[in-house]
């Protein structure tokens, strides 16, 4: 059973809501008439239960096929929702692709995206001659040997603020704006094994990357360059190069959405700046 | 280019095949007409290889839905394939679903089923409020908490030599057979959980088992009878009078495919006994 509000009494309360999702099923995150969406899903849910329209906005926009464990969703529902219901019946209605894994209320100037001072993304790359049958969705298969050593080397040339139009599809200005700017800074970008105790588990491995906030595709064209490096087919000195070149030809092949993994939003310290990202 | 063979020049070998599939989309695991099974796929795959009609052996009949890491197959090739080009052309016809990891030449008496000595199985248990949407497909969703320690007491009374009538279902005899016998001997059954690093990940519960065979249903059988003792439904002590009952109505409800996979087969030391897997 459902009260009935008079609108006028409950006045709207912002949350703050921590979404997972697997991307693979979804023709990305931003809504788009038409065609499965992970906002676009999960705001119908959310509507279905507190009967009003309601308006979400997310701390990062991932691609098609690009998967989710903290994604960071903001938005105004009536101030007297039981969130811990709202949370079961979302998951009820879209799980297990999306799941909401926290909810709870937020400051009223709480913005997921704008509030968020750094994005961490995992990208999982499966190095091993064989592909892997259960971790297909989840990764990138790499078959041939990876110089880890090399990569790393490679990834510390991009710490650091710079403008990252070689690694970023530049987003089209609209009708008499300025370009957007391309210049990130970037925090962590280390390669390593993950182990979960298995030696058989031994060849994937793992990219964690924090910025402030990335351009689009940015991540995944990082990703791919230095999988070049690690194959010996670019030296590692040379992605300083072709940071500098600010040229989007001169980095390596864009990495599949498949190994890519928003994992986690922070929204403490100051903001730096924020924008499209991946 | 494939060259032409005189048959009875080529002597058939034996191999031994290491392969590793997502359950998800199969209809189990023995050859059925009309619908997609793992070695149905496997055969058709390496026939169109080697040109020549095979015959090929597991060492545990998964059922639909559950999932190899480590699947043991045998069977005889013509004795000139090249196995190298054989596991990467199957790759590539069957990947990434199914995945052979290694192929060898065998001894002409060594057969995937019958020299197997013992059977480990991985059960998976996402245990935690929201699903997991990255291992939906490799887990079991138990949202209420799960007491570790009591499913460990009870699979203990599980161990050694035991007639597992109240844990299988009973294949029925062919006509004028005698019933097939339930006894096996279980050599390790205990939960622990997965960690690899992340502390977010601590949810994950793994039930790792190992039995000389398994009967069908078995492993699911009993991971679904100690969920039921982590949940305080049943004590621990009572899965020894459920083991002793032989009546399949003692147990508790057979776990999803979803969580199962067959981790490892062992061939070392000597065969105890053998028969249908899981």
């Amino acid at each position: 059973m459902v009260d009935r509000h008079d609108v006028a009494e409950i006045s709207p309360r912002n949350i703050r809501l921590l979404l997972a999702y697997d991307g693979t099923d979804f023709r990305g995150f931003a809504e788009s008439d038409g065609v499965a969406t992970v906002m676009g899903e999960l705001r119908v849910a959310v509507e279905r239960v507190v009967r009003r329209p309601v308006e979400l906005t997310g701390a990062g926009r991932t691609d098609a096929g690009v998967h989710a464990w903290g994604q960071v969703v903001s938005g105004l529902l009536p101030g007297d929702t039981d969130l811990g219901r709202l949370a079961h019946s979302v998951n009820r209605m879209c799980g297990p692709a999306l799941s909401v894994r926290d909810i709870d209320w937020a400051e009223s100037n709480f913005s997921a995206r704008f509030s968020a001072t750094a994005r961490t993304y995992h990208y999982d790359v499966w190095n091993d001659q064989a592909p892997h049958p259960l971790l297909a969705r989840t990764t990138w298969h790499v078959p041939g040997a990876l110089d880890i050593d090399s990569m790393n080397e490679g990834a510390e040339h991009l710490l650091g603020e710079h403008d990252y139009s070689s690694f970023c599809r530049r987003p089209k200005p609209g009708p008499g704006q300025p370009e957007r700017s391309l210049v990130r800074r970037l925090k962590t970008a280390r390669w390593g094994p993950v182990s979960n105790g298995e030696p058989d588990q031994a060849p994937l491995i793992r990219f964690q990357i924090t910025a402030t906030s990335f351009c689009h595709q940015m991540v995944r064209s990082i990703v791919g360059t230095l999988v070049e490096v690690g194959q010996g087919r670019r030296a590692a000195e040379s992605v300083a190069e072709t940071l500098a070149a600010r040229d989007r030809s001169s980095a390596g092949t864009v990495a599949p959405p498949t190994g890519l993994v928003l994992w986690n939003v922070d929204f403490s310290g100051s903001r730096w700046d924020s924008g499209r990202d991946v």
